[in-house]
């Protein structure tokens, strides 16, 4: 009965698409896992490991010999199988990769030898490269020839010299369209985007971004064609960096829902320390005017508001300038227009909620109170423009990435200034 | 000498690409933008402006005349030219409508009377449909003569049934590898995702996300193919999605570092007046305690740490969780593994900055107040875990984006519980 239910289960699994099976990898839980696993394992597809989930990737990898492994990592795409076994450990990687045919082995292992995070770990190795000399009919005559060699889907004909430097390439769907007679070089795009094997992944998907781009060549530093970038793997790298970009913004590291406890407590331990540190700092500030608050209570209920709304406003400016940095909208041409207008805005708003936190504070304790927080307001709003645009142009400018450090140098500033300002004018004015 | 340069000027941009100019444009300022366009305007391309960032593009299209704009937009294809129309004010709408070839109009109209953000607003209209008896060498030839009507670039060849109804995708590659004999209809992938016209664009990018798409049907509520979508629009959309994420966060509005100053400050009002009342909550928990902070200073100094921490660690999580459903690698299914893993993390960092903050804080002020603020933050990390992974779960249950509203209910959770935590232990424990 229970073998037979496996059928049914098999069966049911073997009509759904590499992505929805390693869905249901992912939505089960750890028994039920196990037991999946041991169905699918006869004749296991490798493409159901490439759209897990990398933090349960490694644990389903431990389930397979590496022999199995290995016979699903060769059906797979170079891109595909590198992608699967870099994140591997040492031993595990050595075993499969011992156990690949020799061309797959020595492909993938060339590909390793990139930097992670380039264009060389990145690219599909089999792709359709032709002589200038040939004409569409000769092409493709090839391609029907050559059905082993060539990669499950492409979109563009490489034209290459006797070097094999990339000429241009050529969309099927434009070659398509001559007669057979035509010579592919005379097809070739006005200029072909070549990508140097050493590019950082993040400038391979600003260039599809850029261009529309949907595949584009991978060359050497000699500019010889050695592989290819599909728009899907670079999909791939815009959502990582979109959701990479969202971490560390809230610092909350490299762990997702699928990580084991300890590793995702270890991974926020960090940004808490550092905004335990500012926090300290904020109270630093505090401890200066023990004095004024102990003869007026008042301000130790109001301060966190000043705080607080200076906090947030900057954060608007400064998720707004990361992300200008990142797209490229924003540079040095433009820069000192945006912190002008970024100060300004801060200027309205912090004069709105003046007006509406004085009004409050005036109601609740009495006219000078409303006053000195009105002020205290204003000035730390304006900061927290000016800083949310400044810190990020600051970071970006040395070289820091502007997204991971931004948010504790902004609110410390805003919590400092913030305390500072409401607090030192207190004491000046209300004593 | 000025109308020398100009031409030079014009020379150089011929070479570059629509979107490298569109990127010129937004880096100017406005009396340059001015003159750039004026050089632009003899046999202005389309394309630099459906690569224009969208503030900027109501300003640019405003200098030029409706005839001038009806030719450069019959040169794009139906999705773009829809793209561009679909935020113009009315009138501008109506006029370069008018002036639009009869089919161009007819199809931007049809397109336009699907909602916003649908994939009949999207899809391209030109593409190419084969009936299932069709061979591989009548379709190639049924391309080579058909040069007009095609789209520029197109990646499948769709087949359909004498209703017109899809029955499969064929990509070009798999095509081409084919003898001209073979019938097309035995070439079709075993499922083809169709989309319908009013799904929802997010929707539209999960599918292509998912199955790693590159172009794919979009059908009527009949099943009838009436266009297709590619995957150059669904990378703008995933980028705009992510943009749109991180500004819901920080609650920056739909506004960006090309918007009008007025434009920006209203935008981001809204959350700030809602992080103002938060504020005044979490003023009035600490007015509770007045009488406690009377007689020890250091809580008013101490307090905000407590509140600052939770509302980090609460943002950790809530991030995670958010892109966790967004991607849906969450769901019913694994929803309660997940509350009890943050609950454990927030356990876990709460007991390590406990001893770190009531270390600091004995050392300050004394031992009972290192006791307090210890009990205070292991009690408000567990609320922030908890609460940062039970708020967008539950918004999103009925139905609410979980990124638009999360921080806030957050962060006015850990404020409230923060200040009570601690100023109701001290009360309790030090008086």
């Amino acid at each position: 009965l229970r073998a037979r239910e496996r059928d049914a289960v098999r069966a049911l699994l073997d009509d759904l698409h590499a992505a929805d099976i390693a869905d249901l990898i992912e939505q089960v839980d750890s028994a039920e896992r196990d037991e999946l696993i041991e169905i699918l394992r006869p004749g296991f597809d490798g493409e159901v490991l490439s759209y897990l989930n990398p933090d349960l990737r490694e644990s389903v990898v431990e389930r397979f010999e590496p022999r199995e492994l290995a016979a699903a990592v060769a059906e797979l795409d170079t891109d595909d199988a590198v992608d699967l076994i870099e994140d591997l450990d040492e031993e595990t990687r050595a075993q499969i990769l011992a156990n690949l045919p020799d061309e797959d082995r020595a492909l993938v292992q060339e590909n390793l030898t990139y930097d992670e995070n380039t264009a060389g770990r990145m690219m599909q190795r089999d792709l359709v490269a032709v002589p200038e000399f040939w004409t569409v009919g000769k092409t493709i005559d090839h391609i029907r020839a050559a059905t082993d060699d060539l990669p499950e889907d492409f979109y563009d004909i490489f034209v290459v010299d006797p070097l094999h430097r990339v000429v241009g390439a050529v969309p099927l769907s434009r070659m398509l369209r001559q007669r057979r007679t035509v010579r592919i070089a005379d097809l070739v795009t006005d200029e072909v985007d070549t990508i140097p094997a050493t590019m950082d992944q993040e400038e391979v998907a600003n260039l599809f971004r850029q261009y529309a781009l949907v595949s584009a060549p991978v060359v050497d530093s000699a500019g010889r064609l050695i592989g290819v970038i599909t728009v899907d793997d670079v999909v791939h790298i815009i959502d990582e960096e979109a959701e990479e970009d969202l971490r560390k913004f809230s610092g909350s590291g490299d762990t997702g829902v699928f990580s084991g406890i300890a590793d995702i407590a270890r991974a926020r331990v960090g940004w808490l320390t550092v905004n335990l540190a500012t926090a300290f700092l904020a109270s630093a500030v505090i401890s200066l005017f023990e004095g004024t608050i102990e003869q007026i209570v008042a301000l130790a209920v109001l301060m966190p508001i000043v705080a607080s709304m200076g906090g947030n406003a900057g954060t608007q400016t400064l998720t707004v300038v990361v992300r200008a940095l990142a797209t490229h909208e924003l540079s040095s041409a433009n820069a000192l227009r945006v912190v002008g207008k970024e100060l300004l805005v801060g200027l309205t708003n912090g004069a709105i909620f003046a007006v509406m936190v004085g009004v409050i504070a005036l109601i609740w304790f009495g006219p000078m109170i409303g006053v000195v927080i009105a002020c205290a307001m204003i000035i730390n709003m304006v900061v927290a423009g000016l800083c949310g645009a400044l810190i990020p142009l600051g970071l970006d400018r040395v070289g820091v990435d502007p997204a991971v450090a931004s948010v504790v140098f902004l609110t410390t500033v805003t919590d400092v200034v913030g305390f500072f300002a409401f607090l030192g004018l207190a004491s000046a004015i209300l004593l």
